[in-house]
């Protein structure tokens, strides 16, 4: 596994995509998430997907070229329609405006409709906080989630990503995380090594809670804490989807297959000026203090530091770099 | 255990709580609260909190007379202090400036601070909904939670509701809940009764994952689903209480003395007009057809018709009876 700096990751990245048909500021926007992904250790939402992107690029099922529509139909709301272009340009797009409509309400929705996969919803919370707001963020998903006593995959993992600015342009603390108990890529792992899963994790087609991988891909996924994470992951789907106009979970067509509609998916996020209050920092101070000074504990995000260079999977550095050559 | 009609418990609870010193209007305001608690089974959050309702307004812990002072300090941003003063009054006296803030700016906030316990965080939320609007709610508590991996309380139960117009006047879907595995209650019970407890409810005073309820009222309660759970008590505790400038959780003193400084706490509503999406209501029509569609499947608070009248423990009725006769 060689190690590559994230300066190269990106760069292949952005040739990558290039070569198959996006824009340049499309691809240094994806490709910034590409390198976050992979400095944070977060590899299922880094190199991994740019072969799927640079396919459906060239099958349309992605627009590499699409340029992202901004309104604001009310003073605390900016809607970007991403136009089934990627999901990165389409924040980037009405950041700006987001930002200036956080400050001058105290706070404000920004909702992306008809995107490509977001992947990591923290790159983006993040960039809320980095600029001195807290930062939630939600978005849908594909269906693999059943509800509570049920078998149908009605909602996906929605991840839900909250973070918090430190005031000095950084981060404070961040979560980021799916509303499922796990990721369907626990269970195909499982299934591949031959391994039972964990009881929570998922149901068989018949809804009944499995430890077998194989019937659990039959099946669906678990919500995260039951009740409780499906009304969190509900709560997702609403605000991202239904809000957006955007499609459903329950009816995205797989999300890696090169060819059929676009993801179409929504993102909602809520930006809420922390000037407002009386004493933010000192507030977070304190608890950040409390936690520090009990041993094993930590907030959500700390003790993450990005790494540069990271170690890439050889097959994996080698389709990057062959889909941006030639 | 007698059944009791919703307004003999309504007009017992204003009789009660008037007797020791709260304005009319205050009473009729909490007793509200106290009747739909009632009315969905929430022993908790009902009759059970009248006694020392009637105590703390005895000792000043909570003014009775208290007004709310309702600001704007952002056109998105309604700021309520309760003064001490009981939440459920609070919330109403800056609900009308939120509503019409949310409908002009598209999503508006309506803080609550330095208020006493608000109980069911529903309640709020799904009046939030009976307006029109989509209604997300978050309040902090009496330090009882601890981090992943911690042994201290940093955090309270630090509940989280969300509440879904029906389009009618009604709420579609509610959720509410707290982000700890449970309640302190359930170990309290479980200690009287010599029971244990499910693993991954608490820790012993070690920090160690415990079984037995003793142990876990030395120590502390676990977040639900752990590090999840524990990301969304933070992000109550961050929104209640360190935006409003309230006290923080850790710092709260025993909610059910008689005397001591007041709760204190905060509370963050966020209020989203679904009129500003395509088809809100088209989109979670949807989801609520594939829900139905899956037997053993619901939506969250669907099925909970409120009733009318309820049974009343006979020594909890006859102490409600007696603090508002004489």
């Amino acid at each position: 596994m060689p190690d590559v700096s994230l300066d190269e990751i990106e760069a292949r990245t952005i040739a990558a995509l290039t070569r198959h048909g996006a824009a340049p500021e499309v691809a240094a926007s994806v490709a910034d998430a590409v390198r976050e992904a992979e400095a944070t250790g977060n590899r299922i939402c880094g190199l991994y997907y740019v072969e799927s992107y640079c396919r459906q690029l060239g099958t349309g099922r992605v627009q590499g070229q699409a340029v992202p529509v901004v309104t604001r139909p009310r003073p605390g709301l900016v809607a970007v329609d991403a136009a089934y272009g990627f999901a990165q340009p389409a924040f980037a797009a009405g950041f700006p405006a987001a930002l200036e409509a956080a400050r001058a309400n105290g706070v404000a929705a920004l909702t992306v409709a008809h995107s490509h996969t977001a992947t990591a919803m923290g790159y983006f919370t993040g960039q809320i906080a980095r600029a001195g707001m807290v930062g939630l963020g939600l978005t849908n998903a594909s269906p693999t989630v059943a509800a509570p006593g049920g078998r149908k995959r009605v909602i996906g993992t929605n991840p839900i990503a909250f973070s918090v600015p430190d005031g000095q342009g950084g981060v404070a603390m961040q979560f980021d995380f799916s509303t499922s108990a796990t990721a369907l890529g626990s269970i195909t792992m499982a299934a591949e090594a031959g391994e039972a899963i964990p009881e929570g994790w998922a149901v068989d087609a018949e809804g009944r809670p499995t430890t077998d991988p194989q019937a659990a891909l039959k099946g669906a996924l678990s919500s995260a804490g039951g009740y409780k994470g499906w009304g969190f992951g509900l709560m997702a789907e609403l605000l991202a989807a239904a809000m957006t106009g955007s499609v459903l979970s329950q009816n995205v067509h797989p999300l890696r297959e090169d060819s059929g509609p676009p993801h179409d998916f929504g993102q909602f996020y809520l930006l809420i000026d922390p000037a407002t209050a009386p004493d933010f920092a000192g507030a977070f101070g304190q608890i950040a203090a409390a936690v520090a000074a009990d041993e094993g504990a930590r907030l959500p995000g700390q003790g993450r530091a990005p790494r540069d260079p990271v170690g890439v999977p050889q097959d994996l550095w080698d389709t990057v770099v062959a889909l941006g050559s030639g």
